[in-house]
């Protein structure tokens, strides 16, 4: 590494006070990040602002997006921005037999150079990443379809805290054992002590598959890309083919600094799809892949899960997301709370909350007892009222992120009474985004046809006013639903401590993340890194959660060598 | 609580520095263990000595072994001691169907206590273990097979480690999370703070079932047990049917100690099987069944990782374990050692050498150049040596655990030329006992039908010296038996710098324990816990390593709840 111009020493005055408050805040769970939320705090000490960013984004447009990466034996892609215009890029396409095997090159350096050095090289990409957060806003936005003020946050600095909180677990699990060579004395009575020397080193599984997401790609990737990249193993990205553009931007960012570091830039490479080519299949049940993250449907987790049998396989896939409503003193904040859950990104979030569990003999609220109908109907005025104006609308939905999602957002309407039909906005700055407002369901909870649509995941702006017969009724649903449907969040509102003792025991048994009546700017569907996990890992939705020991500490192992002292 | 005679406070009193002894030894790696060695030093503050412990097993034999289970429909039993006599004891058979519902019901008092009341009430099952470690010592000798003297110490003292390493490492996985509500407040500029209340609980996944083995009941069976109870979880333990009486005193311990806590005692139950039943199978695959320890052979822990889909899965299976002779500046030490891992327990360890890699040209050493055949005589001069008297000979090797292993000894002899043959040992004390010293077979590395024989496993006293072209050819022969076979050790021996950077990459890359140059009182079968790491989990001898992060962190979940503060 000498002739590095990234020394580990450079590396360190950098970043290590990064990583230091990122250990600490991961014991914590306080709020904290590194990465400014503000649109406007970028621009400064190198970082791309607005026009910049802007800027950068259009000129990737329409071009042929080169990486020099070893096996390219083509050109692909063909995103069409959810806002309506092509994209108009190219990406290499790889011949997997030349690919996978050049990224084991470098692996034994990666190695070498240790847990340290593999972390504050992961922040260094990080913080590049960071300095073009505007930049990637536009791409996250042009595929996910995520407005630019959601893409810019979740797509910028809040992916960029997953991806950072991923390397301080990594850090912290792998710098378990000593570094370097440990002394062992064993007594033997009068005898000499039995002596060893030994010495423990991390090494990584072998080359770690990130299956990315059409709707969050950096958000869901960075986590398993920079767990694996901090804990020794190369990582290949297989985007998702309609959201390439902001992982290969990663991409080229990570190898840019691998190589300025003195480590081979092949540890991270991407491969994208021909159309109809399926290669997320085919990587992940090569040999040479040990690990695998994966965001996306139940059916392809669960085809990994079963196949990939060589690798590491950390999945996160569908649930079935409720909201528990008991009784509240704040109604108007719940209705409001509710509201914007709903409408965020066009409920186009793995933990948006799809069935609201109303008894049907009403509720208790600091403005009185309400009955089911009013409730629904106050929630669907607090949509409304949210969603009136078209420009904070299109601020709040985006558009939808593909046609089968608008498709189930017209077939919801059928599944019984429209409580609130969904409505469609014009995008004056993009015609032809497909934009439209949430549409809410009542169905009864007692009927079985109405059971069909509500205990299964209905992804997209579609949610299910659910009678219930009681709040014991809802929650004993509340358990069925995560424990055969599965659920990245659930949500309660009640004024008894004894209901909020019994959903938080459902929630328990069942390994659930439970918010308990939020009225104020903390929406159900959103987690904080550091301090909240995305999903427990412990119910159908997702065999890993975001993030935890467990999510880092079987990406390596720990080879010992121990010596006759 | 209130109740209960062993209260937290009484625990932690008892307790509470232990464990944290136990925490910072897994840190430091250096010698340590809380419960002797000795067989003299037991007989004081309550524990049993020798007179005692062998009085407490022979009240043990001929008797039905009551636990006082839900669901026993009946009696079984069968072991016979590999010294000859039947033990002659019946375990209670369960109905499954209400065994299992039963053990969950004390699950959620047993998540409320906490990790640090779980880990202390594991530590008292333990140092209630350690003080019958005479009485297990006899269990252990007569149905694994053991000498006495390895009995009382692997059976006793260094299964008792390996427990409480698990519990240590159980026990900082989960208290990596404030234990308590956090505050969380996130500055909003002008505007106030978001602030929440954050709880993060650890959960245990479900039922644990641990499936024991024939050689080391306790020392393979305490890792999982322990790691499993104390995060959270419930543990039905299915010993293997010809070493249950170790496993079962274990499981009456506990649930004395559960109940004496205040605890169900149903969260640690006994399974036997009818001969023939084949419950490990049934167990494995019921959906209560959500985590699995197993150690033994690959074709069953290859079924229950490829069939027990809704559970955690740790098996440690079998491998092929290789030593590389490079050279020596400790002939005689060398001999010695190797002569020593050879005989421990007539090779039955899964950590017992198999294919010793010599140059066909020979070695350099300490006493000048040795050719191949003087090497291969010279080790079998030190074996036949250090086994040359019968009473010594009785207190290394053991006896046979079971015919499969007697038989694959016979057969060894027509695998090539027999450089030390076996011979018949009687044990003058239990002369139904078949002791045997081991078999070592000169095969050319380089014959096709050679390869059939040392490129598979042969549990029991049985080695190879496998002939190889060079140091180079021995490496590139460890590298595809590691890869391929999967290892649970590798030793290798040389004076060149070189040469021990090779083997060291060599186990780097393919995720083998390595011990280097080992001519004293440490042998390559031997691991120390709190130091050691026994297999590594990236090969395919085990998919899991004792103990590390990854052992425990994936046994529970942990469960966060929020609430608008």
């Amino acid at each position: 590494m000498a002739t590095a111009q990234l020394t580990t020493d450079r590396l360190a005055e950098k970043h290590r006070s990064t990583l230091d408050q990122a250990l600490a805040t991961i014991r914590t769970r306080a709020y904290w990040s590194p990465y400014p939320e503000h649109p406007k705090a970028y621009g400064t000490d190198g970082s791309l602002d607005a026009a910049a960013g802007l800027a950068a984004h259009q000129s990737t447009l329409n071009t042929r997006f080169d990486l020099d990466q070893p096996g390219t034996d083509g050109w692909t892609g063909g995103e069409t921005s959810p806002y309506g215009p092509s994209l108009g890029i190219e990406y290499p396409h790889a011949d997997l037999d030349v690919l996978l095997p050049a990224m084991r090159a470098g692996m034994g350096a990666w190695r070498d150079a240790g847990a340290e050095t593999r972390a504050l090289v992961c922040l260094e990409i990080l913080a590049r990443i960071s300095a073009r957060t505007h930049e990637f806003a536009h791409a996250v936005m042009h595929t996910s379809g995520q407005a630019f003020m959601m893409a810019f946050q979740a797509g910028g600095p809040h992916a960029q805290d997953r991806g950072l909180e991923a390397v301080a677990y990594a850090y912290e699990e792998q710098t378990r054992t000593p570094a370097g060579r440990a002394g062992w004395s064993k007594p033997q009575g009068k005898r000499d002590p039995l002596e060893l020397s030994k010495e423990f080193t991390p090494v990584g599984r072998g080359i770690a598959l990130v299956i990315g997401c059409n709707t969050f790609p950096t958000w869901n990737g960075y986590p398993g890309l920079f767990a694996s990249l901090a804990t020794g193993n190369p990582v290949v990205v297989k985007p998702h083919p309609r959201a390439v553009l902001p992982l290969a931007l990663t991409v080229r960012v990570a190898r840019e600094v691998l190589a300025e570091a003195g480590f081979d830039p092949n540890l991270v490479t991407l491969a994208v799809e021909r159309p109809g080519e399926g290669i997320a299949k085919t990587l992940a049940v090569r040999p040479e892949i040990r690990i695998i993250d994966y965001t996306g449907s139940t059916a392809f987790g669960d085809w990994l899960e079963a196949n990939a049998r060589q690798a590491q396989v950390y999945t996160e896939k569908a649930g079935v997301n409720t909201v528990v409503v008991d009784s509240t003193d704040d109604y108007k904040g719940m209705l409001a709370n509710l509201a914007f859950s709903l409408s965020l990104y066009s409920g186009q979030m793995c933990t948006t909350p799809q069935n609201l569990l109303i008894p049907r003999d009403g509720i208790t609220t600091d403005q009185g007892p309400k009955s089911y109908d009013e409730v629904v109907a106050d929630l669907a005025a607090a949509v409304g009222g949210l969603l009136g104006d078209d420009a904070r609308a299109n601020g709040l939905l985006g558009a939808l992120v593909n046609p089968d999602v608008k498709a189930r957002l017209e077939a919801a309407a059928g599944l019984g009474e429209v409580a609130l039909a969904s409505r469609e906005v014009v995008n004056p700055e993009y015609p032809d985004a497909v934009v439209r407002t949430p549409v809410i369901v009542k169905l009864d909870g007692s009927k079985p046809d109405a059971q069909a649509a509500y205990f299964s995941e209905c992804f997209g702006p579609v949610s299910f006013a659910v009678s219930v017969d009681s709040t014991a009724d809802a929650l004993e649903l509340l358990r069925r639903t995560v424990r055969e449907k599965g659920a990245m969040t659930v949500g309660a509102y009640t004024t008894s401590a004894d209901t909020e003792r019994a959903v938080e025991e459902v929630c328990l048994e069942e390994s659930a993340q439970l918010s308990l009546n939020l009225t104020g700017g903390v929406y159900v569907n959103q987690t904080a890194a550091f301090s909240d996990f995305h999903g427990s890992g412990g119910n159908p939705a997702a065999n890993a959660a975001l993030c935890d020991g467990a999510f880092v500490s079987n990406r390596f192992r720990v080879v010992e060598v121990r010596r006759q002292a």
